[in-house]
Order: C-alpha cells, then structure tokens, then sequence
C-alpha cells in the first residue's frame, strides 16, 4: 500500500484502486442510498458489497446516516470527500464514453440538469483556460 | 464484468479498475516505459506487473515498440486511447493532494512544463465554463 507515498495518485488508487469501489461511488452520486438497491444495480454478492461499503465509510467517502424515508434502514450517502471525487467520475465516463462504445451505440448519459445538455468534455487546463494536453506538463517530484 | 453495459463508467472501470493498471498508466506519463523500470518503481511481483501489462496491451492502452535506446528490450508506451486518460491521471492526482496529505505534508506536483506552475484544478464545467457541481447534473439512463 501507499499509504506513506509522496504521490497523490497513488495514495488515491489505494482507497479507489477497485472496481466496486468506484461503482459503488457512481451509484451514490445517483442517488443510490440502501444497501439492497446497491446490491440490486451492482449484482456484487452480498459480502463483497458489505466489505466495499465498510472500506468506503473507513475511508470517509460515505457516511451512514437515517433512513430519509424514516424505516429503520440507514441510508449510505457521499461526505464531502467523497463529493469531491465527481471529477474522476466524470473523467471516467467521458473515457469510456469516447472509447468503450461502437459508432452510435447507445450509453447512459451524463446531463446538466437545469438546460438537459450533455456535460462539455472536461479536461485539464491552464491559467489562461487553453487545453493542457500530457506532454505539457511534468511531475515535479520530491 | 460489465463489456455489455450501458454505462461508461462500468465499461472504463472494467478495463482501470485495479490499483496496479492505475498506477501503470501513471509511470507510463511520468515516461516509463521498460519492464525493469516499471518493476523498480512499483515494486510489484514480476507475474503481476506482467499480466497488467499484457492486459494494458490487449486493452489498447498500450503498445510495444523497439527501445529508444536501440538495444533488443521493447518499450511500453501509450496509444492514443491510454494518453486519452491523462483527465483520470490528473482527477485522481487532485483528489489526492486534498484528501490525502495533511496541510503542509509535501507530495510530488504536477506541473505546467512552459512555466512550472502547479495545474489549475480542474473540474466539470457547464457551456459558459461555469463550474459545476454534481448536484447539479443527472444521469440519463437508457
């Protein structure tokens, strides 16, 4: 683990670095909030979604807060930490969208939701607001 | 495994979700690029760091060529898909350096080349360049 790394994407990928993880996190920035409906959209066995979500509440990702519906259940929803990572979201998903569906075919998609428009593709950028592409930029190490 | 989901995310998760491709794909836009190298900086298992490679490979990310050096070894290097990534890279990169160091804790930095200034946060951004938050976007599902 990397947990005394001085690279920050590596401290991350060690509390990302798995495929639930990160769908999990997707289902909750849609609002997926209880365990069975987590379960439901991921198809994970029951143990590995109980695993991934105690790591994630370990993690200060998700926090478990009173059924919004006042059941008994509790809800699983994002901290602030774990809001923040909407950037990786989103990265992700235009990755995947420009490169993991044929021409035409079909995918969910990610939408402003006062105007219905599909989110611009984000990238990193400069100062003065121009793209940045890779080969501009160098990692600075200690 | 999800190669038939309407998700991008599943879809890209499918292919990053495993802590030794994420970190792979770091050192490879770092410039990375022979086996020993990655070895060296990773600290993985020889079988390890050479299935992700294979993996990486068949994913399209990246691909062998001769070695810079002209000697018999090959490089590992992105494709166009694998430098597609650099928002990913620089999405985790930022969400480390808030979550993950304490104040004042040093990290590497990844830098402007031309000027050598620290990346501006990069976010997603409505039409206007507006920033903008998730709450304020949703997911249109097929």
């Amino acid at each position: 683990m990397h947990a005394d790394s001085p690279c920050p994407v590596a401290r991350t990928v060690d509390l990302l670095g798995d495929r639930w993880a990160l769908l999990i996190l997707r289902d909750a920035f849609d609002g997926v909030a209880r365990f069975s409906d987590f379960q439901r959209s991921l198809g994970a066995a029951r143990n590995i979604l109980s695993d991934r979500l105690r790591r994630l509440l370990d993690a200060g990702l998700l926090q478990q807060q009173p059924a919004a519906d006042g059941s008994a259940y509790h809800d699983y929803v994002l901290t602030a930490a774990g809001q923040d990572l909407f950037p990786v979201l989103v990265a992700l998903r235009q990755w995947g969208e420009r490169h993991c569906f044929a021409a035409g075919e079909a995918h969910s998609l990610l939408t402003e939701r006062s105007s219905g428009h599909a989110l611009p593709y984000m990238q990193p950028r400069d100062h003065d607001g121009q793209p940045l592409p890779a080969h501009a930029t160098v990692v600075r190490k200690l």
